[in-house]
């Protein structure tokens, strides 16, 4: 098993990575060069044809694409500590805050970063991807709405799905933390998310 | 346990029902009117402050939302016959195709949905909910190139995910059957994803 993964800002590759840190796994990571436009070229597209970090490769050649799935299939693979939910109930919830901060946080800095970041404009045009600026402004307030959002639904607990740090929690501190890399920072006024977000980047994995 | 549930079109709530059918399972459903809204109001966002449907709600008053989540909560009640995989690899591939339809397909679709299409017009200005029309209809493209990637890689195969009929094959159905209904049908020349849609159409399941 190896893991073609891919160095910080990315948030997705590091999602894995805080994952392994969690378990205690080790899988060999093959290094992508993004700024070289490694993950385009035909011989990563033949593992995923998206061209996309980070990519799990199996020893029978399967190729797992999708930081969550990569990390299930992993938890299936050794369920301790578990992330991603014991009983049906955790199970629910944890997959349910893991696709709500996805969608209430992180799809909208993908639109800011997208459509409004400076550093997209090159590889936008080079690439033939049409941004919209308009668009990509508004999702930033969408982004910070969404953190208003998800500041009030975890009040009372240390988590994002409950008392236990989860796979949620890593997702949500990707996505976070690549906002503030692009300038989307936590509104002052977040205080509950601001002790979450304390909380879990001074656990080791946040330094993967 | 009850499931707070919404007619056709609305693709989400058929979702659950789909794989509900798949299960054999009976949960009571609960309609809640959309046309009426009451999917906005206080009583139903106090289950989900997001105010979407479906909604699972648990006898302990516990609310599960996120269609996959929901799916996810009751096969874990019942594992058979399996939607989700039981091997590791199984179960990172059929997450991963979820994923890959919801981002490569239905997040398209859903932007032509809220930016671009007549039906959403007056809901959008009474909510204050910004529309970008030129996106919108750059989705419409997207969502059609996401179709064509999808005809390519399921070739040779006759479900989704693999061999067997999964979670991803429902996924798919609803957002292929949504985008229809929007005027986002299957390119002409996605033979082998018009095959597939023809099989899955045809479960008795396709008909909740």
């Amino acid at each position: 098993m190896k893991l073609y993964d891919a160095a910080m800002p990315a948030p997705n590759p590091r999602r894995v990575r805080i994952f392994l840190a969690e378990k205690g796994l080790s899988v060999p990571l093959v290094p992508v060069s993004l700024a070289a436009g490694e993950h385009k070229q035909d011989e990563h597209r033949a593992r995923n044809s998206l061209g996309q970090v980070p990519v799990l490769e199996l020893d029978d050649g399967t190729a797992i694409s999708e930081t969550i799935s990569i990390c299930r299939y992993l938890e299936a693979l050794q369920p301790q500590p578990p992330l991603f939910g014991t009983t049906p109930k955790e199970i629910g919830l944890i997959d349910m805050w893991i696709r709500r901060v996805e969608q209430q946080i992180g799809a909208h800095v993908g639109h800011v970063w997208i459509n409004a970041h400076p550093y997209t404009e090159r590889y936008a045009k080079t690439h033939g991807i049409q941004r919209y600026a308009d668009f990509g402004d508004y999702s930033r307030g969408r982004a910070l709405g969404g953190m208003t959002w998800l500041d009030r639904e975890i009040a009372g607990r240390d988590y994002i799905a409950g008392d236990s740090y989860s796979m949620a929690d890593i997702a949500a501190l990707s996505i976070v933390d690549f906002a503030a890399f692009i300038g989307i920072e936590m509104p002052e006024d977040c205080a509950g998310l601001r002790a979450w977000h304390a909380r879990v980047s001074a656990r080791p994995s946040a330094q993967a």
